[in-house]
């Protein structure tokens, strides 16, 4: 089967191109994943090594010699050699410097200059700008020319930026305007001027937001003095966007780090035993308060078969609450101003169906155990459970907010935590009470 | 407080466009809505419909007179309408399709024609489409020409599409080079043809792959013949890839259909009843294995006290190796062609974590109760119900799919019925051969 698999990826590494390339060394464990890696030209190495994750990223870079990952780095574009390079060797990184000139230089520390996540972070240097007064005439022979000199034009242009003398931005000339229109126009005649442009310092996740929500496909990126310093294109918002959810995805089984399916056996069980042991605790926690109730238990051993039932359906009420708060408050559609009507939203949803439920397991009791008191001390512990279980789902993301935790990462825990504990306490100290 | 947000909200109002008022709305309860919604022109309304989750399109439209949303709808772009038509009431569909000419009309019905999650779904049919004997000027000139007679160019437009005679496929233009090479040259010198068109019946998710992998901007569709029916920009395949990505977070809490924070809560309660009821049933599952033990619990009350916790311990191990083989399979990086190198891996991290917890555990309980047997059973349960969840977590997604059920959707409620039962039965089982 294996060897079937080598030899079908194989065929398909031939005519494949670097993202293909990319999901299938992803798809593979390491010694196969060298294999392949050892076939491929430096050049198409820099553009695969782009579109891996950072971990398959980081194995790749300590498996190359130096002088091979000089090679492989040298020609990728700015912005993606930025993105690498604080994981490249000393060595190489002082190799890569060395090697460029000083147009190119320049335009890397101007997107070194900001952390990975925000908009400068993002932002390609090579951006196309024109003056206002100029004709469109004027900006065609411009565009020539630069294709001329340089060969090229930046990738993924759709539109111009339009600055003023003092390199401050004013507005967008869309390539769909500029072949349009009559060319003795003005660029400030028929420019676009209603986007803002970017702040730097702008986070991705905000980005991310305006790209999806005015449908841009390029966007100028400025600095404080509005004085335009690139321009984020969309396909890098993708990779935000795509991440984002990954990571949402990911956290909330306490994987957020780790993304390579093949990591080395030992790194994921380290970090996995990370995520086990906090959940260790929380299930101690509950176990202690069990342990409270032992005579109780002795006493009515159907407590001991009830009471996960309690807990687990306060969880699952919990849990569901807890990932619309979440996802409300990374859509920016719940916050203080309206925290109080979700709150009644919730409470008014959970009480329907813990009156619902009380009343279906109260019948189940009666039916299974012939006992009204309990089924009615288990109905009661059950729906008393749901509800703790929707309050904390509501209010826990906010705690955590304050806290300065991400939610999507710890919000599961602490309410399982919670719903635990209150579900075994609910249910045996109402049993301890009414039934003993 | 409520009336403050309110007053912010319609400052807010008067100067914001579509998608921040459809933000808005999405964040106020319904009679808010309808008042905010009563404020806006017939034009705002389209442009804010069609950015909104459709549960809250349904409200609104359910709320609205059928000539007011013909008004509404009309001015709508035909993919943004196509998306709503099966929505609107009969009445207003057939005023709709009254008032469209004949050439909108048949422009609708080819979009019509393919499910939404096509990608013929998803495409614009105002494609711009040259041959490749044109020279680029000749190319400009129509473009101009099409300008001037229909105001504008499709929105959007960052290539045009070569097509042959028979209009099939064979080619990209970019509007990059159209503008900055010699105008003399002809589209087939100087198109781009290594991309290969979409097939209408492609997925959404498959277009939304093609699109991150090879940063497009746009890309054609074309029908069985090759034939070109339309294009599918960049901005509706970043919509598709955070559905996508939301209804992955919804469905694991079983929510998959909910988006309106402030659905009405007899509807909400209902479908949360749904999620509740099938986990009460895997909770009655897990109570019934308890149960077979009752005679050992009676005669060793601390087996009660430590049996949730191995229970817990299963589900979280479990859930960690299942997000991480739904998110592989959703990336095509597992597949039956490495599944046995992942339950290979997975086996060998949970062996670590079940050898050290196993330790860890014991340990403790030397101390907790000074009971070497009793420390024994439970770090031994606890050690196989860790195996056991990962490897349920590694199978259940496979299962799934060859039961044609979403694993994002079922695989937690599976995996913890499994995890749960098992967890009880080996400790139990466990505790009462060797403890009894």
């Amino acid at each position: 089967l294996d060897a079937g698999y080598l030899a079908r990826a194989t065929t398909r590494l031939e005519t494949s191109d670097p993202p293909t390339i990319a999901n299938i060394l992803e798809a593979f464990p390491w010694e196969k994943r060298l294999q392949i890696w050892q076939l491929l030209t430096p050049q198409t190495k820099g553009a695969v090594l782009i579109e891996l994750n950072e971990e398959v990223q980081d194995g790749l870079i300590a498996e190359s010699l130096p002088e091979n990952l000089v090679k492989t780095v040298s020609g990728l574009d700015i912005d993606d050699l930025a993105d690498l390079y604080e994981r490249l060797p000393e060595k190489v990184r002082a190799a890569v410097l060395q090697a460029m000139d000083e147009r190119r230089r320049q335009r890397f520390e101007a997107v070194r200059r900001y952390p990975d996540d925000t908009a400068g972070g993002l932002m390609d240097v090579d951006a196309v700008a024109v003056r206002g007064d100029a004709t469109l005439d004027t900006v065609l022979r411009y565009l020539r020319r630069i294709r001329r000199q340089q060969g090229e034009l930046p990738e993924h242009m759709d539109a111009i930026i339009v600055v003023d003398r003092a390199s401050r931005y004013i507005g967008m000339l869309s390539l769909s305007d500029l072949v349009s229109l009559e060319e003795n126009r003005t660029v400030s005649e028929v420019m676009r001027a209603e986007l803002s442009p970017i702040p730097a310092l702008a986070s991705a996740k905000r980005v991310a937001r305006l790209f999806e929500d005015y449908d841009l496909l390029s966007a100028p990126v400025v600095d404080e003095d509005n004085k335009l310093i690139g321009r984020i294109t969309v396909d890098d918002v993708v990779d935000v966007i795509r991440e984002e959810a990954d990571r949402a995805l990911m956290s909330a089984a306490g994987l957020e780090e780790e993304s390579d399916i093949f990591a080395p056996i030992v790194t994921s069980a380290k970090r996995r035993a990370v995520w086990l042991g906090i959940n260790l605790i929380n299930a101690f926690l509950a176990a202690w308060v069990i342990e409270q109730f032992e005579g109780s238990i002795e006493r009515l051993v159907v407590l001991a078969v009830l009471m996960p039932i309690v807990a687990s359906m306060g969880g699952i009420a919990g849990t569901q609450t807890l990932t619309l708060v979440i996802r409300g408050i990374a859509l920016d559609q719940i916050g203080p101003g309206n925290i109080r009507r979700i709150l009644g939203k919730e409470l008014g949803v959970i009480t329907i169906n813990a009156l619902l439920f009380a009343f279906m397991i109260a019948t189940t009791m009666m039916i299974w155990h012939q006992d009204s008191n309990l089924a009615l001390v288990f109905s009661s512990a059950l729906a008393i459970n749901l509800l703790n279980g929707a309050m904390a789902g509501a209010v826990i993301p906010f705690v955590l907010y304050k806290l300065g935790i991400d939610p999507a990462l710890a919000g599961g825990v602490v309410l399982m935590a919670t719903t635990d504990a209150l579900g075994f306490f609910t249910f045996l100290g109402l049993a301890t009470f009414f039934l003993l």
